[in-house]
């Protein structure tokens, strides 16, 4: 057997079940393996970026790794945006890598490149293959370093593809994820205990268990939930106890924090600033605000909150059994939330006019009114995406995902990742347009996959974000070159065009009740389909 | 003045006219201090790829460099795979990227990461700002580096941006090209006298009075002219000696190369496989055959070419005055080569029949018979390209540029750049639809700029050239996982559609009748326009 083959079988038998490929010629051997591994689904993207931002949203979803398959060092590099949003995840990702033959490296041939030294800075493990009888278990040991959460990079010369003599590899290592120890757990309940707290909720915090077990802790000490802003993959609605979220504005998330006297993190980094401004610190923790830490981002983090729960007083019943991995407990079959009443959604009693022109706050309206149990939303929305959040947490139970690393781009690829992960349920893009443009090449997937997303794409035309933080910095008003380079009209970009060319259906809603009816349609049948959302 | 202020004035100064640019947060003093630059001209891309691309292409027509202008590491990686091929080409680019403010960097934001590390593998020069008052003197150290040929990135943290107490830099130093030494000279001399030769051309050696230098020698010793397989820029047509050029396939490279006692370098890398593949060598140059260097590439090649000439018995006429840089002397405002009649068109006596379907060789007949004058043809129709560097060979003098790096997705960028680098002259994308999907965005751009472009996409449907190395390697037929993988279909681009979005009008033609009338319409008019040319 072939190294290619070897490797293969190691991966679907280590739970590896979709591979989001762009090969070329390097990667053909790892091409016709695919063709003899019917457990690994193989998907086409026309650009490396769709590829591993499906592997992205794929492995929050699912909780394993899925592989890509990248053509060299130009290939990992048009990928490597969406890595790094998987890495700041924490998603487990096999990215697959090509390579020449090792003989063939020393010519230096035109597509020759620092493959390893491209991917080190996305990946929490990187291995160049020596040989091909070692590839299938270079493989297994990528698997159990992306169980850890994260880019696991394996790079594969051609010659270790194609050599004879490799055998599948033993099953890789299960992940065990650090265990917090008891003496943190007695700290983090002294801090609640001794006044007002935050607990400051990420990872799988955010799950479902999580999200109860800190429901427990916040019944029984009067602490406040406030989850991360930006978190890689969260359950809402139908019951499940819902944080505020701590606003990306530094002032602003200062504000939300303050009143503290501590901040306990529970899969939440200590909050910062997305970017650093003159005269503002980096750190978001009002000054005087202790910060403990009761679980880092991919250690044990439900069961450390369980047992918190359990020593500030809740009940046992809210102990999870286990931890599952990086992206918690929660499988692809839907969120484990009560599917009971949900309350009035959010919608009742500001449901907008029909005429209304669209804006944040209608859309955001609409959609948390529309949005079906079980969907799966996928939020890159940006600043059009502001009010949804909050409209949201009383709609039908529902997963939520993020934009981790900002780096733009990764809505599109990630709800097809996430509806190859969940093929029952209904992915919602929710759409910035400017993002968009950076990997649109997801809608083609989405078509050839009959992918059941709806995007709804935030036509506002502009780099709105930029706007406001040009307008952040006072002084005059933005001039034409400022005005031209945060202006994405002249010409105005007809998403439903781009869509049409792709092979998905689209149309076009300018009002609150074209916007309504034109989800209810898009709702009603599968998908892939597309609304652009002209502000 | 703030350190933004200063290094665009700096890079005015040094000749930086353009500025492809796609910024965020911690661009944006660089933003405000474009805003006060009027003498570069900022340019949007709605993707990174655009702007590396687009500086490519731009950098190879008018030998100097532009600017991008790039956020953080993530946008840096998005623009990785175009700065390959650029390094590759030896273009000029000062690649400028921001980072966060020097004191943001230590609490790891979400959009943190290495962007050094990830800079390097593409950069024949990397540094990373330590202050303001430093930043414009390392903006011209910067173009100091690009003037040697190849991409110079400079790391702006956003403080040494909007820090004050800067002043504008002094000029940055002029590129002095290695002089070839007359030892050298004469050894190939030498060689050429002693037995059949091929001259390996590249670099300077196919601009205009390279290619007069070469036929010199050609004419005085008898060797052959061999352009390198995959040139940056050529000019071609006009009655400019008309070197064959060096096959991609391996084994036909080598065929090329046979009866050749030595092969002599002017310009050119001693030529190598693209791809290894078992039982072939990597070296392509035939056993037996010695390889002589007259000049590596970014070498002064013009003029170590002009010295052999003479050396040879050419006359001294043939001799140009100097070397102007890594693109030489030909500068933007059209090739130099004599515009007397040129011969019959390469379609005379072969016009295809109105009704006959499109393939490679009548879209290269019509292409060739139809482009104008002074065009600039961008090449990254890959193996639908491939008859028509033959057929436009006796075409009307015009500048070819090609796909360097194998990075696929530059096509559409650079024809981009060489139209802003050469508003009076028409540029023609040759494009492969696989490898126009990296970057279509580059429509849009074209469309805000009202490039004169004319997009030829050649839509094959399938990454054709995967299935001829499929092919290569024996065996049964693509299997259903190969062939999907090598399929563009189910469902078809539609690229009208596509251009449509992004604002440029478009049309389909599937005949060589429906091509010419097509050609004909679209080269009648200011671009952009794009014409899909179904196979």
């Amino acid at each position: 057997m072939d190294g290619a083959h070897a490797l293969l079988e190691t991966l679907a038998a280590a739970g590896v079940e979709v591979c989001f490929a762009n090969p070329g010629t390097t990667e053909l051997p790892l091409v016709r393996a695919l063709e003899a591994t019917p457990g690994v689904r193989a998907i086409l993207g026309l650009f490396e970026g769709v590829c591993t931002g499906a592997a992205d949203g794929y492995g929050r979803m699912i909780g394993r790794p899925a592989a890509t398959l990248l053509h060299l060092g130009p290939g990992l590099a048009n990928g490597l945006a969406n890595l790094h949003n998987a890495r700041r995840a924490g998603t487990p990702v096999v990215n697959l890598v090509g390579d020449h033959a090792t003989w063939h490296l020393g010519v230096d041939a035109p597509l020759t490149s620092d493959i390893a030294g491209l991917a080190a800075p996305v990946s929490r493990w990187v291995r160049t293959a020596a040989s091909a009888a070692g590839l299938a278990a270079d493989g297994a040991d990528a698997v159990a370093a992306a169980r850890l959460g994260g880019v696991a990079t394996l790079i594969a010369p051609a010659d270790c593809q194609w050599g004879d003599g490799a055998e599948p590899a033993p099953a890789p290592a299960p992940a065990v994820l650090p265990r917090v120890s008891e003496s943190v757990v007695a700290a983090a309940a002294d801090a609640l205990h001794a006044g007002p707290a935050v607990l400051l909720l990420g990872d799988a915090a955010l799950a479902a268990d999580g999200l109860r077990a800190a429901g427990t802790v916040a019944a029984a000490t009067g602490c406040r939930l406030v989850a991360e802003t930006f978190p890689a993959r969260m359950e809402r609605g139908g019951g499940l106890p819902a944080p505020s979220r701590l606003p990306y504005v530094p002032e602003l998330a200062t504000a939300e924090l303050s009143g503290a006297a501590t901040v306990v993190l529970v899969g939440a980094r200590s909050p910062v600033s997305f970017f650093g401004y003159p005269g503002l610190p980096s750190s978001t923790v009002p000054a005087g605000t202790a910060v403990v830490t009761l679980a880092e981002p991919g250690a044990a983090v439900t069961e450390a909150l369980a047992r918190l729960a359990e020593r500030v007083g809740g009940p046992a019943a809210s102990r999870p059994a286990v931890d599952a991995g990086p992206t918690g407990p929660t499988g692809p079959t839907g969120p484990t939330g009560p599917t009971g009443p949900t309350g009035p959604t959010a919608a009742d009693g500001e449901v907008p006019a029909d005429t209304q022109p669209l804006n944040p706050a209608v859309i955001g309206t609409v959609l948390a009114g529309l949005q079906p149990e079980g969907a799966i939303v996928v939020d890159e929305a940006v600043t059009t995406g502001f009010p949804y959040w909050a409209l949201a947490a009383d709609a039908p139970p529902h997963t939520y995902l993020s934009l981790t690393g900002g780096a733009i781009g990764q809505g599109l690829p990630a709800a097809a990742g996430a509806a190859v992960a969940c093929p029952d349920r209904k992915v919602i893009a929710f759409q910035a347009d400017g993002s968009g443009m950076y990997t649109l090449q997801a809608l083609w997937t989405q078509a050839r996959e009959a992918l059941d997303v709806l995007t709804l794409i935030c036509a506002n035309r502009s780099y709105q974000i930029l706007r406001t933080e040009l307008g952040r910095a006072g002084g005059s008003s933005p001039g034409p070159v400022a005005s031209g380079l945060t202006d994405l009209g002249r010409p105005d970009l007809d998403w439903v065009a781009l869509a049409a060319g792709m092979g998905v259906p689209g149309e076009r809603a300018t009002t609150a009740g074209e916007l309504t009816a034109a989800l209810r349609r898009a709702l009603a049948e599968p998908g892939p389909r597309l609304v652009e959302m002209v502000l």
